[in-house]
């Protein structure tokens, strides 16, 4: 089926709903970034396979919704599609709340799937619909009478990772939440997001590609825990862990039983950033709710030291596969490497790693004018091959049993043109200003941000994507509740939390230059000004300093590249063959002013 | 009477009344932070003098809440008050709203005029005391049964500001009003914020010191405009100025009876965020209400050429002031010059400034540890001798006819300990950074805070006050709706507005060290990654180069001081003596690196 085919089948059924405008949200019931493949309908209906994005399909026309990250690919992907691209995170943004008001004459019908979309956003959407006197239709599930060959729920096995990995039991992560409970006068709290529940119970899974989460709800209370799952994803032996625990395992459909048998007088918390607006529902037809910021998701930021310990050694592992990778990727650069065969190479080596279990996203393999496409996806068919020129950008991470990495180097293939060496310097400024960074107690990401974007902005340049996000443990690889980007968003950077620092620039039609480590954040000493805090990188690989215009760092800058491949080179040598070896050390040989 | 017989005063009608509690609230009805005498009922209660702070009076207990920029000066005011001082804008801040739903019984009464709070926060303190059942008892202005001798409201003429000045008629400002009233369909705007009205009519009077403003209301009608001020305050020839711009004057009070004559389906525009709760009471009782931040807040902080050529020549004025005045300073220093001597000099100096109407604000001259304090106030026989060593801070500035200014130099009188050295150089690398920075459209005054707090930050060095505000156009020193600090405001700096830029480091006991420009924000370029900005420093005046370790500038910094110093001079030297000049040459001499 064409897009245009899906879109005109949609408009079919929207006429029999009679619904003036559908709306095909990016997320699932558990406001998930990476979908399973049975909640991919955004991607279905439009071809659009970013990580964000929103299509509103109405009887003449239809729009998609996305951010910078996604402008380049997604005017490729919905060329010939019938959708209109419409820009966010630009000034003139108009969400699409705003631009239905704008668009749809009174009194329209608008309908969506209200599991598939947060109980916030959907108030905010109604709000702005009220305006014109527009109804929202909830629970108007159309893509599922369409779409044929709709994948299956996944019912892959659980498993329980040990508490000398986590650093905390399950049963100390309940309490947690219990405390949280009884200051608040509450009965539950409903956990609805993957990763929380993963936290919470020490369980992976790998329903979702990339996020080692299980497809699940949780529900906490004053004396009983609840786990809702697909049943026969848990085995005997995890039903009996999670029994030892106090978690008493329900299916995962049951949670609408267990609302509807709560009586009125109970009190549940819910996270309405992230539950869905149809569980958001049944819980307010059936008792009281309160709203709250889950108190999983700072608990679930601030690493442990067993946590950042084992992020430690998945970073080792990382750089001893990213640098067999470039040095394999140097040797054979004449045998007509592609984007896709040089990726799925790296991939081979990260997974000879102990405790690797599978990458942390897609690896972007991008050469060229391809890295200006900050979230590239290569085809195998449609990529291009390495030439011994330019740059080449490689983003990429693993789940490790013990951490989730996220890397992105860019190197030199050859030659290179005075604006590439000059980019690559510029953005490699911004990266070492945020890891050398200096700040009190309180401060947030976007007072943060500007100090990655200095170097970039002072020579008018800037990149469209945030400068980083909250990194999970064997867990999202995006996740909060800080991140450090211009957005207002009130949460401190806190000891312990993991966070990519990743400034880019990208050139369209030319070259893209993304550098990004992880950083640890870490108290640095108290004073008469207050407590300060920086960062400890814990993304151990090197740098190519054969892209570098070495006159455009300063003194300070220059040591810290060159303190940082002395620590590169230290821990990654033991683990490299000899040719390997000899190879890293002229890659991490000190730089100097000319 | 001692601020304990007040107390004890107030405690007696608060029990008379009925009521567990007092809020004295800090502000007037026009949400103004430089009080008319008349409304300085919390400085009267408490003796604190601060422009920001609230007191509580509880039964057995009393509590003033501010920011750092007091603490030392509140503790030193409040010393045997029986006030106890609660911080806010520190990581444990408490603000009174919570502390009295921590800390008053459930069912309390709490007493306030709410002539002299805010709409938003009463609604902030009702929904906090609505947790506990508490009760606000609105418009009791108690303090006006026990302040015997209370100041009358103030009576002075009102004089206009002509279009050549202004560089916009008050019709084409009434005109923006109107547009927005007719976008968003609504009959009235109900303003009350004094610098607002004073834009607005283009008229000034002497209110209130420093501003120079008039009590006043101002309705903006879809056909006609009203002035609501006592009456006796316009004169014949401004009444007929105004008439002629369609402004109709009535009574200060008559405000009241235009709100009760209003017919339901009319509907008014207020600004919640400044309006008194007793006038935004009396129009939800009368007809409808629309929220929005008044349109007034943005037009008058993007200033237009003819308000930023007023600047310029006002900043010059200001440069041969202080300049005439630290040539005096050093070569009196043996003379006994005190703290509030020196600042009556300084006064006296500007006053000779053609257009010169008043100071901007108190000025602080305060040498020592006393420069310890950001805002500390010096008073005559309290005060200290100037000594020919150590640091003296001077932030001072004047309305004049044609702009507004705000100047802080710090100087050295003889010799400096090697840490107010460091403080010097470090705090004024900071100022640098922020002149020198360039940044995209939409960039906030939080985004760009850490850019000039980052020389400090990295030296485990910081400052409790924010690092920029608006400054009016002979208007209030500090007006919106921008700020540079590390609060969540999202308002971008735009091309147009002015702000200081004034980052300092205070240590209690030892000295303090402030450097404070106007910057105006400039476009700089529009490229491929959008369009840019940055600053151009409005303030002409030297910085003592004697007190700097050059060692710890980079060369870009040197330039950017050379630079600074070459125009400093030229634009300075024309006002001054031979000998003057002579000395500003040697002050404005380049610095090179050792």
């Amino acid at each position: 089926m064409t897009t245009e085919n899906k879109l005109s089948a949609l408009r079919k059924i929207m006429e029999r709903e009679n619904l003036d405008a559908y709306i095909v949200s990016g997320t699932d019931p558990h406001n998930s970034e990476y979908l399973p493949a049975v909640w991919r309908q955004r991607e279905w209906i439009s071809g659009f396979t970013g990580s964000f994005g929103t299509v509103v399909v109405l009887k003449e026309s239809a729009g998609l919704w996305t951010d910078s990250r996604y402008f380049i690919q997604a005017e490729q992907q919905l060329k010939g599609s019938g959708i209109e691209l419409h820009k966010l995170r630009i000034p003139s943004a108009v969400d699409y709340p705003e631009w239905l008001v704008n668009n749809l004459p009174s009194g329209s019908r608008i309908g969506l799937d209200s599991f598939c979309i947060s109980v916030s956003d959907a108030k905010r959407l109604k709000l702005q619909l009220e305006l014109k006197n527009c109804k929202v239709i909830e629970n108007t599930d159309l893509i599922g009478d369409i779409w044929m060959d709709r994948p299956a729920l996944p019912d892959a096995a659980i498993f329980m990772i040990p508490e000398e990995t986590t650093g905390c039991s399950s049963g100390k992560k309940i309490k947690m939440v219990r405390r949280f409970l009884k200051d608040n006068h509450a009965d539950y709290f409903v956990f609805s997001t993957l990763d929380e529940i993963a936290w919470l119970f020490n369980i992976r899974c790998n329903d979702v590609e990339y996020n080692p989460v299980a497809i699940s709800y949780a529900i906490v209370g004053q004396e009983d825990t609840f786990l809702f799952i697909h049943r026969p994803k848990v085995s005997a032996s995890c039903l009996k862990a999670l029994s030892n625990e106090g978690i008493e395992v329900r299916d995962y459909h049951q949670i609408l039983l267990f609302i509807d048998e709560l009586s009125k007088d109970k009190c549940c918390y819910v996270d309405t950033n992230t539950l869905n607006y149809a569980i958001y529902n049944r819980i307010t037809s059936h008792c009281q709710i309160k709203e709250a910021t889950s108190p999983i998701v700072l608990a679930k930021s601030i690493k442990n030291k067993t946590e950042i310990e084992g992020f430690r050694q998945a970073c080792i592992k990382d750089s001893v596969a990213m640098t067999k990778f470039f040095y394999w990727i140097e040797k054979n650069i004449d045998k007509h490497l592609t984007e896709t065969s040089a990726s799925d190479y790296l991939t081979q080596l990260r997974a000879k790693n102990d405790g690797y279990i599978s990458n942390s996203f897609e690896n972007i393999s991008a050469y060229g004018a391809n890295a200006a496409l900050p979230h590239y996806s290569a085809v195998s068919g449609k990529d291009i091959e390495l030439q011994p020129k330019g740059l080449y950008l490689v983003d990429s991470g693993a789940q490790y049993t013990h951490g989730t990495t996220d890397i992105t180097r860019t190197v030199a293939l050859g030659e290179l043109t005075h604006q590439e060496k000059e980019d690559y310097t510029i953005v490699l400024k911004g990266m070492i200003a945020l890891s050398c960074a200096i700040f009190p107690e309180g401060t947030r990401g976007c007072n943060l941000d500007a100090i990655a974007r200095q170097p970039l902005w002072q020579t008018h340049r800037n990149f469209g994507h945030g400068t980083g996000h909250g990194i999970g443990f064997f867990l999202n690889v995006h996740e909060g509740p800080q991140s450090i980007r211009q957005d207002l968003k009130d949460q401190a950077i806190v000891a312990g939390m993991v966070t990519s620092n990743e400034p880019g620039l990208y050139r369209e039609g030319h070259h893209g230059v993304r550098h990004e480590n992880m950083i640890l954040c870490i108290p640095v000493e108290t004073n008469e000004f207050g407590c300060w805090y920086g960062f400890e990188t814990l993304t151990l690989c090197y740098f190519d300093t054969s892209a570098l215009l070495t006159e455009l760092l300063t003194q300070d800058e220059m040591n810290w590249l060159n303190e940082y491949h002395q620590k590169v080179y230290e821990k990654t040598v033991p683990f490299l063959t000899n040719e390997e070896a000899a190879w890293l050390a002229k890659k991490t040989t000190p730089i100097r002013n000319h």
